[in-house]
């Protein structure tokens, strides 16, 4: 019988490999970030790729307790279930309205340039796409978000992109769409976290599936400990309502110096 | 109506604090690890903490086809599911006996360290610890494995944890017993990876049902690549038989000079 | 090799044997109630038993939103999830305190019947198990209800038993607990339906783990449905106050007469 | 704020009404299809759809060892985790390729009376519509099995429609591509179950979503029994090679007499 093959990790008596790196030589070496993109692209990354690998984890960790996804995980913790089935809960939230935009915002931005490949100016093909997905009345994926009327988040992404001199094509075109809509008189939706990442995924060269991947590694340690809080505050078999919470942790505070 | 409460995350428009960090002002200044030690335990680490965190989280991130956990979120991925439910497919996974060690391990050094603060020599407190769990026929939880004889990311976490220089009580606890049980004709079994998280997280104050959360969340990506690499590499619906797979990945290699 | 062995159903080709009977022979004979009984216990109920199985089924079938179970279905639909995932989700919130009830009832039945088999009488097993309960501070199981004061499900269960000529031993337990538990002062909680469906499931020979799959099968059509409407009546990424619902559907009718 | 709506089910004290009828009228007197066809569809079945979705939800209860989320209910199971942690997994396997053809079969056949509705004869229609997923390179949806080259819950649900004499249009139109596909070289791929279920479903009423539902409740007691079969069978955490299992249950049977 022909064997099935695996390429990620092997496992031999006391040795570990992952992408052929003994897994006790990476741990100590590599931080779990850059663990994550070494599993996940095969090689280790560069050290702009490792930082931006860490701040797009980063900028995803929690949302406090408003997605549907970690009320899920809360409604979950609250029957008394363990913390594994809160999680597996919570990550099944992440569905097609939420989550779902970093991979159709790569699609998007990937029909731009393939104008932008063949001769057209960003702005042209900007407005080639926005009229393209208006026409289907779908919303533009990567702009716009529920709660902000500018995503902190996306800003500092790109940010730390031009610094870390990683800016390519994406950014390129999801700025030339930003500053269209900008224009149009009720168009005024910024990118979002999503569009940030989509279009740094993209100019680093990190394909649609493994972004979408990382989306869920990232909040899984968010909607772990929403999970685990609910189990330790809360008195079980709840009703939760969302709207009548009240945030009772510590205050606005800056990093430590060494830390910035 | 009284409100319920929560400490992790605060969301205002525009303005995202985790733990009263702004979340853009973590983006670039802590790493991934970092953020999930904040989120859970609602400080920034100490660097000896943060680089424990970052070895921990590591040292579980993958260990190839073989876990029951891993073979749920294959099985899933055949059937064309998306990532995300093969994902929580894999979570729940981590059950009784697959992961479950690490909460019981520190249950167990618990037990032992209570003798110990009673004034019991750390070698006498480990032979009633494993005189006890030996009389209700449990195993020693934290100790052997399926397939190692020896794990390499147990020494290589105590290693770390002696370099660092935050040994405390529990390394030593569990070290005691180890050295009873190597004494034992049949019982040669060495500390494995739980074992060696619990004590490291034991003695860096880390209750158990966080830690408990730190190995759902370690292995996520492990999951998540092998979901996304079955979804890529094989044919939908297949029949898939652990034991005739083999690893078609990159050699055993260094890591990078600077990385060392 | 050892070949691994299973009981339940025989595949070949053109040919499906569930505990031996050919599927397409029982399709049109059997109910779907009966074929679960065949499935999980290996033989076709009498018609007394058959008709038990098809209440304590439909007993369970929804309990409106209220259920957190429910609410993370719902909270998974939302979010534009397949209804798979809004299922799987709902199923993991039958947790300690929501269905767990079935599984420790019955051990605390057979606690009580096993003093009775002893020459106990049936009310002073009762006083010893509420006394010994009590002494932990553990809830009686079985007992009482979040919403109801008499539980309606649980007396047509008891009346059904007894019309079928199936009561036995369980249900005299329980039966003398719960007039032992009226007769304290703030004792009044009357037997619920978990603990109804235990008593009858202990009488007719269904072990522990086998009812409590029972509760799982009988209110995965309440948790498809709900998720249903969600995903059909409401819009996306919606926040999900279960107290500010109102049930719009069919006013209180009778079945029609055949059927009474 | 205004409320939303649920036509479920209403919870009052003491009272439970599904779709308007009370829970424990229900209970004794509607089989547990038949209150899962009401709290789906809204009203009671007539006697012959009650027959039919006995039939329908019968023919789906299991399949053995060989579907992949069975295994990875299975898979699971070996690790320790709770029954519903095993179902959850399961069901999370339902996905594109398992199961998912009812409801693109249902569409397919819709597609086909369009068609007919306009004039053309069914043979033209069936003619029409495998050319056109031909052409995408796209299975016919309800065609075809990995083990059977005859299903026999195909033939037996088809034979009970016309018994009950609820054939219709759906069902016309499926007959109508089997012979088409029968006359082809190598097309004799035969009606499926997920075929008959979607062509029986059409003809009744009931819609894709609701057919869909209907799916993943008819699997569920199969998931569960599979995976307390694991959980009491085999010992934990070993390695499910799906190749190397025997049947070693009841020997083929007929039902009782008063049954058939």
């Amino acid at each position: 019988m022909t064997k099935w093959r695996t390429a990620l990790t092997c496992i031999e008596q006391n040795k570990i490999l992952v992408r052929g790196y003994p897994l006790d030589e990476v741990m100590g070496r590599l931080t779990f970030g850059e663990a994550i993109y070494l599993l996940l692209m095969g090689e280790v990354p560069s050290p702009a790729i490792g930082s931006l690998m860490e701040a797009i984890l980063v900028s995803f960790i929690d949302h406090g307790i408003t997605p549907p996804s970690t009320l899920a995980a809360r409604n979950t913790a609250t029957t008394g279930a363990p913390l594994r089935a809160c999680v597996a809960a919570g990550v099944l939230g992440f569905g097609r309205y939420h989550g779902g935009d970093i991979e159709s915002c790569m699609q998007f931005l990937d029909a731009g340039l393939e104008l932008v490949r063949k001769g057209m100016p960003y702005r042209e093909a900007a407005k080639d796409l926005v009229k393209r997905w208006s026409t289907h009345r779908e919303p533009i994926p990567g702009f716009g978000h529920r709660f902000h009327t500018r995503d902190p988040r996306a800003a500092r992404l790109f940010q730390m992109a031009l610094e870390l001199e990683i800016e390519g094509q994406h950014i390129q075109m999801i700025r030339a769409v930003e500053i269209l809509m900008a224009e149009q008189p009720d168009g005024a939706q910024p990118v979002n976290i999503d569009g940030a990442i989509a279009a740094v995924c993209g100019d680093i060269g990190i394909p649609p599936e493994i972004a979408n991947a990382l989306f869920i590694i990232s909040r899984v340690p968010g909607i772990a400990a929403q999970a685990a809080e609910e189990l330790e505050r809360e008195h079980p078999m709840r009703s939760i309502d969302p709207g009548s919470h009240v945030y009772d942790g510590a205050a606005q505070r800056r990093l430590p110096d060494k830390r910035r």
